[in-house]
């Protein structure tokens, strides 16, 4: 049994592009990055591309593909963004229309895909400084919350950001925003420490994604802009397609996390 | 008289506008940072977008402007493109056709600007460091030089980096490292240290653009990615029409340089 954890992402893309592996990616690869994914027709890619420029914390880009080339040439010359993750999402004018395991049949000449940079990475780097991560201590997704924090509208696309949350000890919370503030390419800083209620959130204990987790005395909820804002954003803007990965089942890039550290 | 930098950049962008100062902005407004222009038609701006996303170095993107709009909203929600900076180059077909003082007659409505980071941010926190900027001390203009680094591609723009280069004393290059990688909207670390051969400058008196400067006994060439690169990368692509400022004469923002910092 190959050891997932370990595994080299153009084996596991091998994989997934063959539907031996319909699971989370979470785990899988250590050490490199994974990506969401928002496809869109080339009509609304510069909305979309100015929106990520605009609102970087919750839509950092890690690539962005030639309209109608399938293949994330910087992100994983190798890779095939029509195949390579294990669960798809077709959202058409704003509604989850479909979940699928690969999206030949959906792909035209004049879409482009946009891989966003994802909280695996800097949550590997909090391990790294000993600070725990509840959600993977509890072995469940991270809790997600819709916020009323305004993303900067660009064109069509405008709506709230969703954020991750994980609790963190008193003690090391400035840690955590020094260790994520080294990689804004997924996410960085938190963009809230402390009261859910100021950005919006009335029950903790309720995330809108997600699920979750135990947040125990002495610790702070620290919140973090969260990469599935866009398809909160789709659900809104209600483009006529808009193709992402289903939250959790990612795309697994050829970046090594450490070199989207910025020092 | 007015002390041009103890002033706020809307009442220098005002003495702008009204062409009562024609000249460098270099020490105008402490404290603000700077931007380089890029004006194109809309056509071109999904490319020109995406060439910005791959070349953060070289092109960091401060703000984009709505097409039509010659208002600056992130960056300077009072400024103007057309009028607010006070030297502009017109390029068509990638020829410096003129220079001029306003580009209200150019100003079209299909037209996108973007704003880009300039170097003045870093060398202010250099100084702070005690570190010295060698081109500021002599009173002249930075040295600039076309490299053999190519830039990432996009559509239809591709081309060689523009690096400016300061002098640095050896025992200070890591600490200049450091204090510019804090800064990675306006051009960040270093793209090299040291040999400028091995980056394709064959002689370091000779700039391209600029003035060249003395280099002492002990010190270190260090280069960073430079925000001509467009103006560069324009005349290689021959876009029909591609307004920028004329180098030195940049767009003065409300945006504060400790703002940029990452961390």
């Amino acid at each position: 049994m190959i050891n997932l954890s370990q595994a080299k992402p153009s084996e596991l893309r091998e994989m997934i592009r063959g539907n031996q592996l319909v699971k989370p990616t979470a785990g899988m690869a250590g050490g490199y990055a994974q990506a969401n994914l928002a496809i869109l027709k080339k009509e609304h890619a510069f909305d979309f591309l100015l929106f990520c420029q605009r609102n970087p914390k919750p839509c950092p880009l890690l690539d962005v593909t030639e309209a109608g080339s399938p293949v994330p040439k910087f992100a994983a010359p190798s890779g095939d963004i029509r195949t390579d993750i294990p669960k798809y999402r077709i959202y058409k004018h704003g509604e989850l229309a479909e979940e699928v395991t690969d999206i030949t049949d959906y792909w035209k000449d004049d879409m482009v895909a946009f891989l966003i940079g994802c909280s695996f990475t800097f949550e590997h780097a909090l391990l790294n400084n000993n600070i725990s991560v509840r959600h993977i201590e509890e072995d469940r997704n991270v809790p997600m919350y819709k916020t009323n924090i305004s993303c900067i509208e660009a064109g069509i696309f405008h709506g709230k950001m969703v954020v991750s949350m994980r609790p963190i000890p008193q003690k090391d919370v400035v840690r955590a925003v020094q260790v994520t503030s080294r990689f804004p390419d997924v996410h960085g800083a938190p963009v809230h420490i402390g009261d859910p209620g100021a950005i919006g959130i009335k029950d903790i204990q309720k995330p809108d994604f997600g699920d979750s987790v135990t947040i125990r005395e002495g610790e702070v909820p620290v919140f973090w802009a969260c990469g599935v804002t866009p398809q909160s954003i789709a659900m809104e803007t209600k483009p006529s397609i808009m193709i992402t990965h289903a939250p959790g089942y990612m795309f697994i890039t050829d970046i090594r996390d450490e070199k989207l550290g910025v020092i």
